[in-house]
């Protein structure tokens, strides 16, 4: 249970570190400079380029994947302490670097389960950040935290799989470099209640997929990101090989993928609110009010203090569970995964939205980025399951000890 | 004390109702889809000009105007149960009813302190809806918390005044029929603390004025509004008679203006926060997870219950607010305008936070208005004062009955 | 809706005031010295009976019953008022005026469906205060917020009845000055879900009665008060004519002594939250840290300020679902009764503890009611049905509307 | 930064759980038994004497101290894991294993600053557990959160230092076997701002200490406890050889003694909140309401989740701090002892306070330890520097890096 950086994290952290200050921070305002010039752009910004390959140039690329072949081959308790860093500049940096979700989970998923075709045909060029990827399990009119609610459907005929149904929420989608999409559907609807799903590969440029429109977060369209698509699959026929895994496995392949992609957001979420804290201290600090710096007054102490100790406590939690993920395996942390779920976006809100007040009106303008970290936080207490599904999890297994 | 509605207001309510159920509601879908349509309209969507006429048909226009010469001649109390109704599509009810800040607040303060020259040129096309206006106090750089920051100058030279400074915040201006701004800066900036402000009426195409930007709110330009602009006043000259009431008197009529303008904040985030709670309980009626419909969970109505007292409560200060106004006049109820600005929109993100979650991401999106409604709210807990110095007038009254 | 004071309770309030500044708050050191005196004396204290006759004399008396036959014939709405004063002192006040639980409760029983021969035997005796009662309705080694968890039983035998089980927080009953216990029990445990359960009367001294301890509250015995006493009835015997309204009415006939119950308790908690707040205020202002009085401080502000305007929010709602109780009686008040229920014991608590923080160790010790304050407000978020329940019954309400 | 247990802490973690198992749990019911039975004793019920000889020959003794020579020579973070299980029964365990407080900082204070003969003459008898001590610091009628309030004067009269003033809150002091205080007082009153007070050993049989009362803690008097004693030093005169440390260090002495008194209240407080999840777990699968266990209502299930989740943040901070304290000193700590004073006992206060709930009235009543348990967590917001002013502690911390 020791959660201190090792040798090699401390250095790459050092690196990640000089690669925020002297690359990414600075290229913030141009980044938004890029998206209000051009309005109905979905692609990343013309200098992501840029900061692709500087990243690249300086190692830091693919920190996420534990594969070795593929990727860093760090630990999660590793990649814990550099995600965390990349979440101070949430936009920018985990793409940059090629960590940005959910590039990360379909890359890790493919490493896994995938062929090596799969692996010729996705997972090299997503690798090298020349594609991106979409993941399309949420359906509108349904209630997608319970997956039994699932209706897309995927029915093999013959050496094609045919996928028939409606998806949205498939985050990236949008963007015109992002050509494949991981379709979670009904394969065997009489099935036993988790092997029920299949998982299929489809390029949305196979005839029947057709990107309806994005859906905002508040008022942001993530447009640098690729939006959310929402996405008609209409009688879409894919070759069999393009099955991840064994047929009916989708539930269990969707659930391994879920637990790192939600520790990943969690450590992103940590940077984002050390972010909005520094961003808090250095403003009270810069201006007067009645007589003083707002620095002095004790209500504003307060926040600064409550935003300091939660921090702390979440990123304890967070280190831990990615130690746990280490030593005893996903399965054996999923406790603490579901914990984390719950308390680091709800934290993160909190101390931005703090932030956001000792800001005044600018807090909640674009000339900081406190509105849209509060959008992102507040986003993934929904996303990846809600708090309500996550509670539940850890009380049941709480209860399972007396029962 | 008594909070009920008279016969008047009964009536009055019940034709805001029908207007809301038989015009605006079935005009929000239109109304966004024509917002989406055009990105770079500042004015206000077509739709729009056709439910000012209805409303106007219908009687239902400038409810909001004490004063019975140029409005409806209602009371705080009487309006307030109106205004509530209109805060539950605020973006559409208020303006169709030319009820909508900032105007409503300019009328008032023209109708108060205006000259006869005033009133002709600037409050009647703002009474008829045909022009808008917006209010220019807050600056850029400064924490215009407090009055004594204020930076712009306005300077006597002869027959005119010279308005040198820079101002942001002003909503409205972005939008084209927005023709004249009422300036706060500096006249005496050795006179005692609250005698050093003077007011201007500036016409937006007078030579020096230049928009330079509309500020966003949450990822939202508020466009139909006309934005929140970035103003710059260049050496800007009007004549004398365009000063608003006394000279070095900007201050007080300020605080005029403020206190009927936070009641109105009040009352229509009451209507929002209804709205936002009618929202939850359709969906959670609607929808089904691990084997039941989500209203049947415990977790999902303490959110309703909850809610429902929570706004109870708000209203209910909101009334006494308004009846004490109405009785004592706004110096006699300050201590409750600051509390129901405290309490009411920090209530109203509560509420609606609990129905984007109880909506899943559907409540983040543009799906429905919950997002725009919180962003909204949240700001309020910034805009007209923030929180923590309406706590502070709060508390130093209740202080002052022991010492 | 009009929560104002009419002339008659204005002058009350007036005189209840008088009393408390007079008479009561210059007891309450004494008090406190004649309870320490006497560690086991579950009576009120000797100067009880010089309080009461001096309230009698004042005319202070049985003012919270609505049968103007027996008591003050205020409406709920005049109560209120005068109950939130007396709420001040919760420990002298209410017995003083002979406006204390459970009592009251058990006075509006018997007045409502005791019979001649009931009201002769124990109303009048209560009505002037020479004997005390309790009632007996939740048990040990249940979860008694379901009414269909109560065991102890009813059984009829020729011209008696047979009580047999086990009470608990049959509060009072300690005090040798109790003679009368109302007892709910099940009387035909087959019969309809609301139709199984009867009240009888039954004088503590019966044979087969037997107080065997007393629960305390947090530290606090209660001991004033009469404690809150476990009571074995063994095979208990009393004439058929002690029952209270018809057999197996019993359900209905503790709802209607909940609802005004409930009300009452809300009531004196605002008097309690009023209570706490001033002795904040006032120890704020007398006592310095670093350098200033802690009035000074800008979080103890948000206390003060918070404080004042949850109790106006709690008020204002105690005193509409009042209103509603006289004008659209128990039944017409249902949500509101359970929703100040809900809100009025935590604001009280919130107030009270914020009061403890702001005095320091003192807050937590004898030397202030404000710890026993506490316990009591803290109480009465489980006792008359816990939060949890009456939560549900707002919720459920709200709901329906959307069915 | 490795949290876990070694060897040598998980042996001593088994033997002090099986310490509680097979005798401290069993023996609760007896000693509320013992102490119910004699309301006046202020020493120890007296079974204690028994589970002492039982912890000696256990090898559980003195575990707190990490002076090798005279104690277990434990580091802060070995120590945390046994303290907290301590804190699963905090009025028998902590004292059984003479790990108790105020003896325990006494005896580190005496052990670390005290001279061979003061050793001698106090310290062995303490680790021998045959005497008790108190610590008399807090001040009736000032704020003694700023120890420039401190008033009590210590001054030299030849070969005796002169004692004159009144403290309180000298927990500990009310049992007839506490021999000793240290007691601290101002003895260079025009002295630089820390070097103003000294420390001196008062023997509590010295002419002139008369204990005047003792303060209570949310009606318990702590009677088990010694209680908390105030204390009268009337012209009292000991020989210089008291003085502990050096004239005029009493500060800094006294923040040397703080910092593990702190952490060691935290590590309790932790046993605390696990033992309140513990028994609402065990009562909610034991009870039924409405058709089913307690256990299924989903905001039960969310009480479970919480709590264990801020359980699990809030250990993982105390084990930083003690880490910390280990390898970087307290002065090193400082910011984390200021925050885990400030979370701990708030997040003990949240779940013991959702136990008491799940309990119904059994949970406010003597039959759970909860009651008790919240008021002493809740004294801790108090105790020892109240909230504020470790969280002002924290926020300069963080504003000092960017100023």
């Amino acid at each position: 249970m020791d959660f201190a950086m090792d040798e090699r994290t401390a250095h790459l952290a050092e690196q990640v570190r000089a690669f925020l200050d002297e690359v990414v921070y600075p290229a913030e305002a141009e980044f938004e400079a890029q998206m209000a010039a051009e309005p109905d752009r979905w692609d990343s910004p013309p200098l992501m380029a840029g900061l692709k390959l500087e990243a690249q140039q300086r190692g830091l690329w693919n920190l996420f994947l534990p594969d070795a072949e593929h990727g860093a081959g760090l630990t999660n308790l590793q990649y814990a302490h550099l995600a965390e860093l990349s979440g101070r500049s949430p936009l920018l940096a985990p793409e940059a670097m090629n960590c940005a979700a959910p590039d990360t989970g379909n890359m890790e998923l493919l490493a896994q389960f995938g062929t090596p075709e799969q692996h010729d045909r996705w997972l090299k060029p997503l690798l090298a950040g020349q594609i991106r990827s979409c993941f399309s399990m949420t359906e509108p009119e349904v209630a997608s935290s319970d997956a039994n609610n699932i209706a897309l459907r995927i029915t093999r005929d013959g050496d094609e799989y045919v996928v028939h149904g409606r998806k949205w929420w498939s985050s990236g989608a949008m963007n015109p470099r992002c050509e494949i999409s991981i379709v979670m559907g009904v394969s065997d609807p009489d099935g036993p209640r988790h092997r029920r799903h299949s998982m299929v590969l489809v390029p949305l440029d196979t005839p029947g997929v057709t990107r309806r429109r994005s859906t905002h977060v508040f008022g942001y369209d993530d447009r640098s990101h690729g939006g959310h698509a929402e996405i008609e699959f209409d009688q879409v026929r894919v070759p069999v090989t393009n099955l991840v895994g064994g047929e009916h496995e989708g539930f269990a392949i969707a659930q391994a993928r879920l637990g790192p992609g939600r520790i990943h957001h969690c450590m992103r979420l940590i940077g984002m609110a050390e972010r909005a804290l520094e961003l808090m201290c250095r403003r009270v600090l810069s201006r007067d009010t009645f007589g003083g710096p707002i620095a002095d007054k004790g209500v504003v102490q307060e926040w600064i203090a409550d935003a300091r100790i939660e921090i702390e406590q979440a990123r304890l939690l967070v280190l831990k569970t990615a130690w746990l993920m280490d030593t005893v395996g996903n399965r054996g942390a999923r406790t603490e995964i579901a914990a984390i779920k719950v308390i680091v976006p709800a934290m993160a809100c909190r101390v931005i939205d703090r932030s956001i007040q000792a800001h005044g009106a600018t807090g909640v303008s674009q000339d900081t980025p406190l509105a849209s970290l509060y959008a992102h936080a507040r986003t993934l207490q929904i996303a990846d399951g809600p708090d309500e599904v996550h509670r539940r999890t850890v009380a049941q297994r709480e209860l399972a000890q007396y029962r």
